[in-house]
């Protein structure tokens, strides 16, 4: 059975990697760390802790990103275009499928994650459901009927562009498109426009008004794709700020202004909800993946997905 | 075989609604057109059409909205707060499945549109589209893996919120949203603006200006819901106004600027095109619906869906 299946987990991080050996959060029996450096040398480091290793019945991989998603495309499985030194066209997938006699599920970190608090966490039991994270960067993944929302590529909704605050014309802090959400609201756009990290920032420092306004209109697009029963924040600026979730839940009921009648947004509450997984969102969000992909395999006995 | 299975197809527009007997756009069996008026009176009129067919083994509805296409919910199957007299709370879908013993398909016009495009029109073979109308309201429809992309609702993104073209304060024409995509560049919008209809305007007429600069920002948008890998326009405003598209093209790159690295996103004039199935649009995508109801109930055999 797929669901209590054990899955060597991994979650390809900027600054580090986690191998997990677990079938679910009150199931790990395995975790390591493994610091991100060269790609030959991370990735050989973490082959080595998976060689020792029995009994996983598929591989989940998180990965930072942007990655390709895209089965029907040869790069499919890579790490693509990140400003990463070395990580640009890094084959991920493929190598660990091509080591390992299993099904790998591969997907960016938010998108394990969405998938992880919607199987244990505070999504838990909902088939559509949205994840953002709000840190170093601000990213969206989404499922719907309980499957990633995906196509040419995964999610990158952190950076559309949204209508400025009167009076706001700061010129935002994203190199693509300057003021997009990512731009106005990320812990180094924030640090950038104030010369002051965010969580050393009073509550009442004006710019939180700028980042929650970005913010809200994300959540306002976010709930217009018609998808997500809940929104689910996590992220450093979101963990680190606590007076953000308030403001952010009564910004967005205002710019909804009443137009998506249902009644899981009448209470903004119970609506957009902080992340429950903590540290271990990203290497559960892979077990998912790994399950995943070994159902995908179950239910088609005659090919390898 | 669900593929060539003959469907009931039903569009249900603010104006009229078409029955069509169809396996698909080289069958079709029989049309018929019913004015939409009281909704007890177009209702009976179509299933005295439905009556008398024989052979359908289900049944496709594609209706105007909002509609409850939530499964989980009480309403579901419902044309639900439509200002359109009569209409609200109006139960759609289990009126036909109650009346007719064959699975019933049910969403929005433009889910069935993306979904009869993506088979037979200008995405025909793509598993991952959007389909945007830009007619009396904008409207957009997505599928991802072949399925439509829903889950708390259907989506609704020609109500997101954009930047503004520097110098433009118009207050916008939506009464929820004001400068909305749809509050800026729906066919009533632009009549709102000017005093008169997109259709009789020059294209060098300023208005085009705002038109164009929220389209592209509703494309830039769908483009980094990850999903399309296309994008396939229609309605009014579209058709009636030839030189927009090109325009449209050339606003959706320079907002995207680069950020998502595809195939499918350097040539804007095989990413961005016209609809392809025209009037029949909405009965053969109601013609999908019906047929992909009849492929999940078979996915399932112990129960009726």
């Amino acid at each position: 059975m797929s669901e209590a299946a054990l899955i060597a987990a991994l979650e390809l991080g900027g600054t580090k990697c986690v191998a997990m050996l677990a079938s679910g959060p009150d199931a790990i029996l395995e975790e390591v760390r493994v610091p991100t450096t060269r790609p030959e040398e991370t990735l050989a480091a973490l082959e080595a802790v998976l060689d020792g290793w029995r009994g996983f019945a598929a591989i989940g991989i998180g990965s930072f990103g942007p990655v390709s998603i895209d089965r029907q495309s040869r790069d499919y499985g890579q790490i693509t275009s990140t400003p990463k030194p070395g990580w640009a066209n890094t084959s991920v997938a493929r190598r660990f499928a091509d080591r390992y006699d299993v099904p790998v599920g591969f997907h960016t970190d938010v998108v394990g994650a969405v998938l992880g608090e919607a199987r244990w966490g505070a999504g838990r039991g909902l088939d559509a459901l949205a994840y953002v994270t709000v840190g170093t960067g601000i990213g969206a993944g989404m499922i719907a009927r309980g499957q990633p929302v995906d196509g040419l590529t995964h999610a990158e909704l952190g950076h559309i562009r949204v209508p400025r605050l009167a009076g706001d014309d700061w010129s935002g802090a994203c190199p693509f498109h300057g003021a997009c959400v990512e731009g106005l609201a990320s812990g180094p756009a924030i640090a950038a426009r104030t010369g002051i990290k965010g969580e050393d920032l009073p509550a009442d420092h004006p710019v939180w008004d700028s980042v929650v306004d970005a913010l809200a209109n994300l959540m306002g697009t976010l709930t217009l794709t018609g998808v997500p029963r809940r929104i689910v924040l996590g992220g450093g600026v979101m963990v680190g700020n606590p007076h953000l979730l308030p403001r952010l839940r009564t910004a967005t009921k205002l710019t909804l202004n009443g137009y998506v009648v249902r009644p899981e947004l009448e209470d903004m509450d119970t609506f957009i909800v902080p992340a429950a997984l903590g540290a271990n969102a990203g290497p559960l969000g892979a077990v998912v993946l790994g399950q995943q992909a070994l159902a995908e395999r179950d239910a088609t006995p005659f090919t390898r997905v």
